[in-house]
């Protein structure tokens, strides 16, 4: 059995379902199908679940929500028109939508998470009655009925264990089986959503609890490239990669997946496969648990921007038992998160996120480190990049770390940071930000284009 | 004003304090000489602190250490007649360890200690006694009466702050000084001694005491080598070298200087000049504060063995704050120091030195990690190296990442870890301990001899 997941943009509009609606018949195995609300048609267009935020905004503001309101139920309309599904259902839509609109208001962030899942839940409802108008045993399932169980967090909603095994059952319901994404419920039986991209949580939380054989996540590219197509034109594509690489690269600025996505999959060992509605019978992408080592060792090379590095250096610290500890603690009690920490003999640098300080707050760490830890120096340097090469098994390959940093060398790119020894399927090079672009193509050009004779 | 310290070895015979004190002689700034006790006068030799040591354990056993006692005695009368130093000279010697043998053994510790202290201060009395004999105004310096106060730390002591401007008093004394190396007194007026090489500490000490214009401190070798000569025969002297260069560089396997001896003079600025008793015009290394960049970004190469890493990964790590600091913490509390720890994202080592762990130790600590952080796996490697090469500046120099990780792919070897990024002046390479001489091999031939044409 499939659990299949099709993105906003794959049903935008009437055609879009069509193309949905038959790739999901043309595989019997294709029995879940999870759906997100429809997306954007066009790049200018807005997507269904931005409107009804903004929507929820107006009524929530006592401003006049029927313009936005009459967009969103329009654009249902149009697409269930294109489809010729009945009249009736068109009234249903509509309906329902005035029915969320109706509900209590006074706890505004509930409010709001019923409306965004409303996008979702339209859209489920719409397709199992297209499925239902070719003839085929298509069923809108409810997620409440199904027994999807999260916490109480809106918009960053957990699944609860105990989901699992009670949406099991959905393996032995009869026909196609439509399931809205993006959101649960928690016990009291109100509607709490996923972070954003959501839909991609609610197809590997069923692919978890159904056993399936794999997780099939249509969107709208042919496949996860090896490195970011805004940097490198039409780059090499990712046949296979494994979670661990995936993580990796997505850790790094590959928003392909949502990174949170992967986990129920992962650990129920179900094989994810992403694949393009408009073209389906390219490859796409398997993200999977092992994979064969062929091509090199590296799978592709992500990288981001707006990381800082405080560096400490204090003489003698290596005797100091305690001192990484310690430091690690204040910058804790800063609330702050910290990335990686490079150390030499008597310097330790942390790297962190620089969105996570400001002028302030990074004035008081300087001061505070060197009272607290007795600090010879402590200094603070922004605008660092993170180029990330992943590749498994890597570790053990002679030599890339070599390929890796000639490239750089010949492109003039200073080596700021090297994170290499924990990962065994990735190699972290920090550069300044200015130097991001050209580490990404020279690091392309070495691993994936080949030596130019 | 110049403080220079002679070690054993240069003190051995009579004959070699001969030397010393030309040495002194030839610069009317070398006011105040540090000296050891007498070492080794050929390989097989015995030093005479080990004898002193050895002596003591004797003694408190109950057992004869006669034998001993006059081997000591002997050598010292040895020198003193190779000399020519009166008769009543060698009396008082033989007297004056008596003397330190008939203290009170209730504390088998301080009773040590103070036998140990005896040899470098019977050979500063020696040393005087000789300067005197070749109508040279000369004093032996008593280090209570200087005011060299130490903590209560046996074998360890610790210089306390108040001694330095009572050590300041003695720039202004007539004559040259000749200060016995190694130990000083606590509060209640008994010996303790410094770690092992404490003639380095006492005359660093000392150095910064008188404001010393430098710090020469005279061995058996002509310079700091650039890499272990044990590795490579006759490798390149260094001419110059920083301390925070030279510090790295015995971090792993320099043990040309002791590490701790450095502090003193290095925290007024004081240069430090390694120079050869057997070959006094020998330019010899001078380790400063700062150095002209020449001769490429490496000074030198050091490499040590012993090291372990522990392995945790955990699946979303990095969203967990307060990870790596809850790690660190468990290995405080089992008494670990760490070295480093590089990370991914998912995963994070730790490097320390593995004589800290025993099967036990280890399995308790695997399980306590598995269970107190919830992780995935956690596996202890063995056996490993850390290669390090250093030099002040290597951060802004492109490519030497490139140079140094292409060495090593050519002779065939596997970085296991890389650390760069926090000290400017060093990068760390992990490899296997069977790899490391083949490793340094390639570092050297890299850095140093240059490229084969």
């Amino acid at each position: 059995m499939k659990v299949v997941k099709f993105g906003g943009s794959s049903l935008s509009t009437g055609e879009q379902v069509k193309k949905v609606v038959d790739i999901v018949l043309s595989d019997p195995e294709r029995k879940i199908v999870v759906v997100s609300a429809p997306g954007k048609r066009h790049p200018s267009d807005e997507k269904i679940t931005d409107l009804l935020i903004a929507c929820g905004k107006k009524i929530l503001e006592h401003d006049s929500e029927t313009e936005i309101l009459n967009e969103v139920i329009q654009r249902y309309i149009l697409i269930a028109n294109e489809l010729g599904l009945h009249e009736s259902f068109t009234a249903e839509i509509r309906n329902s939508f005035l029915q969320v609109l109706q509900k209590d208001k006074s706890d505004s962030v509930m409010f709001l998470e019923a409306l965004k899942a409303s996008g979702e839940d339209t859209n489920a409802k719409l397709i199992a009655n297209y499925f239902q108008l070719r003839g085929i045993e298509a069923h809108y399932i409810n997620p409440k009925d199904a027994g999807l169980l999260v916490s109480n967090e809106p918009g960053n909603a957990q699944v609860l264990p105990e989901s699992y095994h009670r949406l099991a059952d959905l393996s032995s319901h009869s026909g196609i089986l439509i399931f809205p994404g993006f959101f649960g419920y928690n016990e009291q039986g109100e509607i709490l959503t996923f972070s954003r991209s959501g839909s991609d949580i609610t197809g590997s939380i069923l692919a978890n609890g159904v056993g399936a054989s794999v997780y099939e996540n249509f969107t709208d590219v042919d496949a996860v490239y090896s490195v970011n197509p805004s940097i490198i034109n039409q780059p090499k594509e990712i046949r296979e990669v494994t979670y661990r690489e995936m993580r990796e690269l997505s850790y790094a600025g590959f928003s392909v997946f949502h990174e949170e996505a992967l986990i129920p999959a992962y650990r129920a060992g179900i094989p994810v496969h992403v694949k393009n509605t408009n073209n389906p019978f390219a490859p796409g992408t398997r993200i999977v648990n092992e994979r064969e080592q062929r091509n090199g060792p590296v799978v592709g090379i992500a990288s981001d921007t707006g990381f800082c590095s405080i560096y400490v250096s204090k003489y003698l610290m290596n005797r100091e038992v305690g001192f990484g500890r310690k430091l690690l603690q204040i910058l804790e009690s800063f609330g702050l998160s910290y990335e990686h920490s490079p150390s030499g003999i008597d310097d330790i640098s942390i790297i962190l996120r620089e969105n996570q300080l400001n002028s302030e707050i990074e004035k008081q760490i300087i001061n505070y480190i060197k009272e607290e830890l007795h600090a010879d120096e402590v200094k603070v340097e922004h605008g660092l990049a993170l180029i990330m090469i992943v590749g498994e098994g890597m570790r053990q390959n002679v030599g890339t770390t070599a390929r890796a940093s000639k490239a750089l060398a010949h492109a003039g790119i200073n080596i700021e940071m090297i994170n290499q020894g924990s990962s065994e399927v990735s190699m972290m090079f920090g550069v300044k930000e200015v130097n991001e672009r050209k580490a990404v193509e020279a690091l392309y050009q070495e691993f994936f284009v080949g030596v130019l004779v």
